[in-house]
């Protein structure tokens, strides 16, 4: 633990307040994992114009400083419900969505208020590095780890650990589900991928079959790279309602964090009645009312005069720009016999290094002697595999910067395995 | 719990979210422990304010709008301590200040990222009526009331219950307390004393003797009506730094609902290093960054140019004002042998009325003949006591409205008392 949360103050620091350092000018954090000062540029004026327009009316000065609704302000609500409509080209109903603070703050929400500690939680193996310790170290949880490949979570591997875990009777009074699986089927992370249409539909039928709720990290879907997205649709939607055994499994826990910025706290979950019902009425969203209220109105007033949108459709742009930079640039100098799959979509490029290099050592390396950081494998792992991955991010730095973080990373590299190989 | 939840609809409702409508006009609310349209007036020009400052500096987007420190951006801490230190007249330190979203979210934090489930939790009995259903029913623990009189909690039979349940052990390894104690110290809610010097020291001394941590919701604390502050430093103070056998016991749990707007989802937890080091370095605080990172820069702003200082010097003024009137009332109308104690500060009466009266009871009467309500006793209390009292609120309405509201609830008791004389 010590180990980790050194590294984290590293990347910290070194990307984000100290960047204007003699030292620290030159480096590449290719860790980072949000958007950087180019793709937050635009935010000042953007919410300078909600706040304007939200405070202009005197009339909602009560409602906006108010605990607002438990559910969320019906406002915020209704413009997700038609932004998401808009951005997943199917009906999004408003009654589906709820505010929250952020996505940290929808999975401590669900994983606290639906879920016991010592509770099996099935996650993919790899996954979000930190998610792993919130569940584990935060809350108590007992992490069951799946693999995955390209195309997703292995379903056969998580049923039979369904079948090992399930519980012999039907659970606790009053709970609707006895577990939940931790997904990240859209632009992955840290791998890129989209979970398959096979998967997402053998998925949603496993947690029917064994009522186990599909907790679907959606944080990433709105960053489709092609001018007609590629991906298949979010998990959810694999839940159809017109099915005679459907009730309701996924949840989309969504965050405003990687399309405009992280600092808002700002995110909502979608989710069917079942579920919606139990986080609203939880006592919990009753004691503070909507999770984040005076910002998801400034982010309503945003949605309906289009500002987000705007923003959302020069970030795409920006980041294919430089996922395809930082895709030709590692094909151009990565040693011959690794792949670069590149993701139409997201933030993460994930690299199968060869076996010989272990790329918590790399990290070591780059950081040194290149000033390029990256996530190792490892931290991404709860089984402490993908020893010869990395995680390089497009996210954060502009393309002059990226292009030279990724040269900089194949220099380690090769680096690297010639001394392997001497 | 389907009666509770309705009782808390009906007063949403009524209170805030129909106000406008013909049924409701004239209703009064006497249940709402938050500031109305009149104590939110000035939050609109404020918050537009400290906007156009904080957002006037380009340099700073790239921070204001990205994830932001753990534990809250240094100009909130330090803004924050700076105010405290001038509101508490004892130097409070920006070390010992974590940011928060909000009272509701730091105990959310504290009690998951802290606490198993099934922990026993020792809870004033009454409480406020929102946090045993929080302890309980969303988090699982094990609530252990312990009675207070007008002088706070009843330290001998605390220590009786500590004995009972201390762990034969010391309990799990990492963790530091094996439970906590829940208290209001300050303008109680819902009885609106101030914990006693002597019963804090007590409490203090139980803490350090038990292994507990006292988590002290100190959201009322700057709302004190007198010229000079009559009640005692706030709990963690009576945990001296300078003791031989300090250790730090004390966790302050602090928010901008009361003394500025609940919409802004904004607090603070003032607490010891070992404790702060605990939820600082928690995965939870580390995957979202501050936990309400913009409008924690915004407030930093309104401190530092004292917009919020200005704010609350009129809100004090205000909220006086409307306690004596609801006090003066009270005497005028009460029945013989109805004490009103007249606090002097926060937002709550505190009523003991004759035995015989059932405040459930006169709930539904005062509603549907007299337009009034307020928090019924039992709802106060996790061993269903306190059937004879009723808790009435100065803070949300206004003062004709107010005064109405209060000889209604006297009307509505005496023909209650009438009726079982007869």
């Amino acid at each position: 633990m010590a180990g980790k949360k050194s590294a984290k103050d590293l990347f910290a620091y070194l990307a984000l307040y100290d960047e204007n350092s003699e030292d620290h000018a030159n480096f590449v954090p290719l860790s980072m994992g949000a958007p950087g000062k180019a793709t937050l540029s635009g935010c000042n004026k953007l919410m300078t114009e909600a706040t304007n327009s939200l405070l202009r009316d005197s009339n909602e000065e009560r409602f906006t400083f108010q605990y607002g609704p438990c559910k969320g302000d019906p406002s915020f609500c209704e413009q997700v419900a038609g932004f998401l409509t808009e951005e997943y080209g199917t009906k999004v109903d408003s009654s589906d969505i709820m505010v929250s603070a952020g996505a940290t703050q929808g999975l401590h929400l669900v994983a606290t208020v639906m879920f016991n500690k010592d509770t099996p939680i099935f996650i993919e193996d790899p996954t979000y590095f930190i998610a792993v310790k919130i569940l584990r170290e935060d809350f108590g949880m007992n992490i069951i780890p799946v693999p995955t490949d390209m195309e997703g979570i292995d379903v056969a591997k998580l049923e039979s650990l369904l079948e090992i875990y399930k519980p012999k009777t039907t659970g606790k009074a009053g709970s609707q589900f006895w577990s939940m699986v931790y997904t990240i089927p859209t632009y992955n992370n840290p791998k890129g991928y989209c979970m398959s249409p096979e998967r997402c539909r053998a998925l949603v039928k496993l947690a029917r079959k064994y009522g186990v709720m599909l907790f679907a990290e959606d944080v990433y879907n709105m960053l489709h790279y092609d001018d007609k997205p590629q991906c298949p649709p979010r998990l959810l939607q694999y839940d159809d309602r017109s099915d005679p055994d459907y009730e309701g499994h996924v949840l989309s826990n969504c965050t405003f964090s990687k399309i405009l910025a992280p600092g808002l706290r700002l995110g909502w979950i979608e989710a069917p009645p079942r579920i919606m019902k139990c986080l609203e009425k939880s006592a919990t969203a009753w004691s503070g009312g909507s999770f984040n209220h005076y910002t998801s109105k400034l982010m309503a007033v945003a949605l309906q005069e289009g500002l987000l949108q705007k923003h959302l459709t020069w970030l795409r742009k920006e980041y294919r720009e430089r996922m395809d930079l930082a895709c030709n640039t590692l094909e151009k100098h990565l040693p011959a016999g690794v792949k670069v799959d590149n993701p139409h979509g997201g933030f993460f490029i994930w690299l199968q290094l060869p076996p010989s290099i272990d790329s918590m050592e790399l990290l070591k390396l780059a950081v040194q002697k290149y000033k390029v950081n990256f996530i190792f494998g490892a931290s991404t792992s709860p089984t402490d595999g993908c020893k010869n991955c990395a995680r390089l991010s497009i996210s954060f730095c502009e393309k002059a910067s990226l292009e030279k973080g990724v040269v900089n990373f194949c220099h380690a590299l090769n680096e690297m395995l010639e001394e392997k190989q001497t």
